[in-house]
């Protein structure tokens, strides 16, 4: 069908995606089989759509083992809209919460959240320029906190929580953005899971939401909480309150799909785990690159590091790109280089961009 | 490449879309042509998206002559964010704003901005089931409201306003989500207009925003406003304060570009006013169809009609059905049929409606 052959896209997000996804969403986009229309055109209230919607959190049930009495949510308004439905929903005006901040998104959730009640920073790796991870005993906790809120992966600093932080019976809230699905997830030891879906689970548009049905009870009552930042409201409604983004949600399903047939959690974390040791070997083998973040807080899904010169990293960027390596560029908070090698990025991505870096080596090391 | 041939689909919403829109979606969604990825993983800050954002955009002012002033969004969150967003925006705390109430679209606006401020009813058809469109002597409006807001079009009941109301200066807000684009605007006339995509302009997913700049310097000032429901930090970042909804713009682009290939606004409008007059003609020949709507405030997008019992128009609606005629049942507050004959829906869709009318009419009149 296409003319332009697929590059490697490193992109940070919204991010690659399964070839497999793609060939059938791409099969099926004209007139969906025994339907006769677009899943583009349909009604979120007819059959096909409900189907989808219900298999999809079915779906997301069986990879997670999330509990039965956690609701599933599909969202609009991306991570970001979290940041601000997470405090409008739990945090008592008069209360506070712990936030842990590990990097550019924490800094974000901070920011919503001072807008509703009280902040307690338990960490920060500011003055590090967020190279790094607490361990259990950095944390500065409130015992009396209505909530401990964490970043599981840092997308633009490159650093990621290895262990789930211990609360001490808190209730845990998890921004999983950009590595949701990389791995098992204990969605027990957690009150709310949030996930933009674009690095990971699926495309723009469509926000994952794992919250216990339990806390939900024991929410903050608003009577002038928005309708569409009330997460009881969608979860009465089952993600249908208003027309829910049909399509990102179809995406989700297959790229769902995917992931159980080729194992599931623990299946791709084993792959994540040896696409992220080939690069991050390269990147240690001579000290000609270095990486960004300490070691032991290394992100499996965004490989951030730095070249000898600011020079040498630009012109490693538009080499790449010529060469079919898309999308290199660091963030400008941290400069240099970062891969971002999501579930769905391909391993001979990796072994081209290894290559790469030694060839670029040789030539300017 | 389809193997179920589509129908006609006659859904409220989200609603049929121009087949060549579809056509060319599918054939580049694996990988768009000089790019090598797909539309649904291409970073948001890359040239492909940021130019298909400044197209979409150049093309919506170009179709509807919207002044320089006026900014225009692409959000998250559909219509029913907006319902909050407009209050927490413009209308101060101690202040009031005017409704008009023309159905279950304009009531659902009331209940969110009366978590914000005070609210006026303008007008109500509340009596008459919705049946009906004021007059401009009927609009009771308070010249010290923050603002007038009104449906254009009220998608359940079937009955759209042909003038844009006369606010004697107060700003004019329209929720023109079911009519959006299916004839001429008088942007000027408005301070802002909102429209969710997934009935005349694109799929679920995103909203429309056009919103006069200078009305926007005039907003309230309230430091605890969510910045995802911050219309200035969207307009002040073009739409990209976070990820936006990348595919729903992509295809919103693509039906821009339609719209224009066959004539824009004028054109479609007389292509709408020929099609729903084919299908009211039908309804009022015997009586044995009853339109829902009054004549003079009939919607040439969602044509309401009642049969003579309930048994006949479940039957009506499981034939059609059968006959390639789906989405005809209609809502249940209204009940009876309801045919959504947005810009895109087939000319041929309706003259098999008509058709199939007919011999309905024969067989149980």
């Amino acid at each position: 069908m296409s003319s332009t052959p697929r590059v490697f896209n490193f992109a940070a997000g919204p991010a690659v995606l399964p070839l497999p996804v793609l060939e059938e969403a791409q099969r099926d986009l004209v007139s969906m089989p025994g339907v006769g229309m677009s899943i583009l055109e349909m009604s979120h209230r007819g059959k096909f759509f409900e189907g989808v919607l219900a298999q999809t959190e079915k779906d997301v049930r069986a990879l997670a083992g999330v509990p039965d009495e956690y609701k599933v949510l599909f969202l609009h308004g991306g991570a970001s809209l979290q940041f601000s439905m997470v405090p409008l929903n739990f945090l008592p005006r008069d209360a506070s919460a712990d936030y842990i901040v590990s990097g550019a998104w924490s800094q974000k959730a901070v920011k919503e959240a001072k807008k509703v009640g009280g902040v307690k920073i338990a960490w920060t790796g500011e003055t590090g320029n967020f190279s790094t991870i607490p361990a259990q005993g950095d944390l500065k906790l409130d015992p009396a906190a209505a909530y401990v809120s964490f970043t599981s992966n840092e997308t633009i600093h490159g650093v990621e929580f290895d262990e789930v932080p211990e609360t001490g019976g808190v209730p845990l809230v998890c921004d999983a953005s950009s590595d949701m699905f990389s791995r098992p997830i204990d969605v027990a030891r957690h009150a709310l899971i949030y996930a933009g879906a674009q690095k990971n689970i699926g495309p723009a548009g469509v926000a994952l939401v794992i919250v216990s049905g339990e806390w939900l009870k024991r929410r903050v009552e608003d009577p002038k909480l928005p309708s569409m930042l009330n997460y009881a409201l969608h979860a009465d409604n089952g993600s249908m309150y208003n027309t829910p983004p049909v399509f990102p949600i179809y995406i989700m399903g297959l790229v769902m799909k995917w992931l159980i047939s080729i194992g599931g959690l623990p299946a791709i974390r084993e792959i994540n785990r040896r696409k992220a040791a080939k690069l991050y070997a390269e990147i240690d083998r001579t000290g000609f690159y270095r990486g960004h973040a300490q070691k032991s807080c290394r992100s499996l899904m965004n490989v951030t590091f730095r070249l000898p010169s600011e020079e040498l990293e630009a012109a490693f960027v538009k080499e790449a790109k010529a060469a079919g390596l898309d999308g290199l560029k660091g963030h400008r908070s941290v400069g240099g280089l970062r891969a971002s090698i999501y579930n769905a990025f391909p391993e001979a991505g990796i072994d081209a961009l290894v290559e790469f870096m030694k060839e670029y080596e040789r030539k300017h090391g």
